[in-house]
């Protein structure tokens, strides 16, 4: 399991700072700014649950995360500038980061004892606060809270099979592949049916 | 004293969740943005006030704070989505939570060891910081900031006089309850009366 | 170089106290959103830094450092409103904080033993939060990640000579003075020479 999550979490990392990049590229930084947004949203997340828990934060603990993640951000800034690529081409890699991200907090915050609504919560934030600090820093509303298309709610979805897989005796790395299946499947499946959910105002 | 920090908190938790989903839904945001948002407004003052003094997160440690801020949240969706109310009707709900969370939390910094002025900062962090991440999360200048009728200013007074009077011998439960009364009392004072502090730029 | 580190500590907090100041007054806040800001400006980096490391943060540990934040936030505050005072005045303090600010992070980091590029990373967090936080609160995109003239990146150049200097075997504070010449200079030079990194869109 420890294997498992370990190189789960540097490819969420590496997704993640590469949908980082490009969302930054968008307001025309330059290429530290780049790599600082990329940085932050690929390390945010995690981060941010690290503290919560009380943990050493994991890429001070392991440098290898950070060297994934500014690495990424190099290679990506690099690669696609100058591009105009759509926008939809990168759905499917940020599906891909939420679940693996979502699945690796739930577990840690569940090995740290904290308790199975916390934990789930905490798998959430792991998931989407990368992306949150993305926005907030581009100067954008989060997206994650406007974008209508089951996001954070497939990420809470997921973590709470996670725990309910754990507690009815499911291996847990067979609980964390399904996990992930459930995430990346709620959302892709939501994108491509436009499935959302109610809105404050109705009318507008 | 801990059985009053306790109830005192939950109240502050469930009434700010309530400003935060009311805030949120002018953004138009959907229910799991409106839940964030709420959770984030109920939570995050006492969430960095703990980060700072190295506790425990309080809602990692009893959950019955996560639950209370996420029903309140849900209850009020359901409950007010498609009215029009007026922002005025809130400012009183908005006093308690201000007044319960700032004496919380300064009582709480002085139990770990921080210094007076810190405690007293500590207790300010937690009355108004959970407001400035509701208004930084939807994309606005944060109101505490802008708003000119003695908000933090209240809050930072109320904490002031909790540690001064504990300093003089009054009992910590009198010397809370004064505290609030105070932070209560002069915000509306300073809505009614438009009591305001000057400002940076006096012509504009 | 513990003496050292923390009167240079104390001058950066002032320093950045006075360009929160600065900046808050842009907005029209009044006099309690100004120490607000100003605090976070001063304070945010080192804050974020001890976070990290999992450190007692220096402002709860040693009041000292809050008090010259508020003291020079105050002072600033009546001393300079009203006036309009030229945005380039400015860059010269700027730069001397980001300097002390990224050297002491750097030098803090290595001594609680975290590796050396994540501690090169830290002292780039110590030298640009606080501007960052500024401006998030202000509702602005972070200068830091747009404007041109190299500011993260002088930052990053000088943190990592620290790490250099010290592994070459260089005393502790004479790397330290070279590290912050280096960071001041390279900045300094960046403004007077226009130099910029290359943005991700070349064409605009």
């Amino acid at each position: 399991m420890d294997n498992l999550l370990y190189w789960v979490g540097l490819a969420a990392v590496a997704v993640n700072a590469l949908t980082g990049v490009l969302d930054a590229g968008r307001k025309n930084m330059d290429i530290i700014g780049v790599v600082m947004v990329g940085g932050a949203t690929a390390l945010g997340g995690g981060t941010v649950r690290d503290i919560l828990l009380d943990r050493t934060v994991f890429w001070i603990n392991d440098q290898t995360y950070l060297v994934a993640a500014l690495a990424t951000t190099v290679a990506t800034f690099f690669a696609v500038r100058g591009l105009r690529l759509p926008a939809r081409l990168f759905l499917i890699p940020d599906a891909v980061g939420l679940a693996l991200f979502t699945v690796v907090g739930t577990q840690i915050a569940l090995e740290w004892q904290a308790p199975w609504l916390a934990a789930s919560l905490l798998g959430v934030i792991t998931g989407v606060v990368g992306g949150v600090l993305r926005d907030v820093l581009c100067n954008d509303v989060p997206l994650v809270f406007v974008r209508s298309e089951l996001y954070a709610s497939a990420a809470w979805a997921g973590a709470l099979s996670l725990v309910g897989l754990q507690r009815l005796g499911v291996p847990p790395v067979l609980a964390a592949w399904c996990a992930m299946a459930l995430i990346f499947a709620v959302r892709l499946l939501a994108i491509v049916f436009r499935i959302t959910l109610p809105t404050y105002a109705e009318r507008k």
